[in-house]
């Protein structure tokens, strides 16, 4: 079990079809596809892993987030703090 | 009170440099100054931007998301929600 | 004259409108609103700051890039590699 | 022959790189480990794909750009807008 347990298989889905289609961009460097289309196959996966982080920052703060606060103990500020950075990293990233 | 009252004279002070800075672009364009240069500095601002909110983002973490999943009724996922769509809106801006 | 002389009056309107509103996320944050109605200003802020960013990036590469292009000297390496510079410092900030 | 082919086999090996990060990261989520892990690692292979985007960019500038402004005809314009789209592109994603 883990925060994002409901929504597992859609993650891996998407996961799987974010790997094939950095596989696709390999053979387009291969093949030497113009840059600016090797270009805007690179932002839509960048873009789609985007959606996977804000799928699994939702998930902490639904699931363990409150799920500490509930609890009343010192966790909360700790889940607070994880989620923060992982904000941080992701608006930087 | 509100969720970023511990912070809120730290975030006028931050807000304030801000305005000055995006003012001291404006003189920097009046005066005709290097594109590149201008735009150093417009980076500079939009960074100083992005720690304001994610201050602000902390301040509803640790303050209305937490305070709300204490309480132990719906409203934790109200709150929730609304990270999520400004954490969207953050990284995506 | 530089680059962005053709777009000099939109800039500086554009840049004035950000320092008001920048102005009025001060006055929300003394006002003690709400932090996630403040949180959107701010994402809006930052929007157009960095709709600044792409018009002088543009001014850049039609004006400065192209331009010591055409002359023929080894100027147009370094005006490229500024570009990519305030593009890493852009996607980054 | 393309604007990107002096970095072609660096490209290639760090997109084979990213498909292996992705795969891993399916198989992170797979074994349930936890959601502020695999959202480390998702940041990670988004900054590693956005490099991959400012090289490719790069390339598109000291080639494409660059040598259609040389040559003198109205192509320059037509790269520097391609340019300037996915440099959006990239801001946003």
């Amino acid at each position: 079990m883990n925060s994002y347990s409901p929504e597992k298989d859609e993650l891996l889905k998407r996961l799987r079809r974010i790997e094939g289609q950095v596989a696709g961009i390999s053979r387009m460097v291969s093949d030497d596809r113009y840059c600016i289309d090797v270009l805007t196959q690179v932002s839509a996966v960048t873009s789609a892993l985007q959606s996977v982080s804000l799928k699994l920052l939702d998930a902490h703060l639904a699931g363990c987030v409150v799920a500490a606060a509930r609890e009343g103990g010192p966790e909360a500020d700790a889940k607070v703090k994880e989620a923060s950075d992982a904000i941080a990293r992701l608006v930087r990233s």
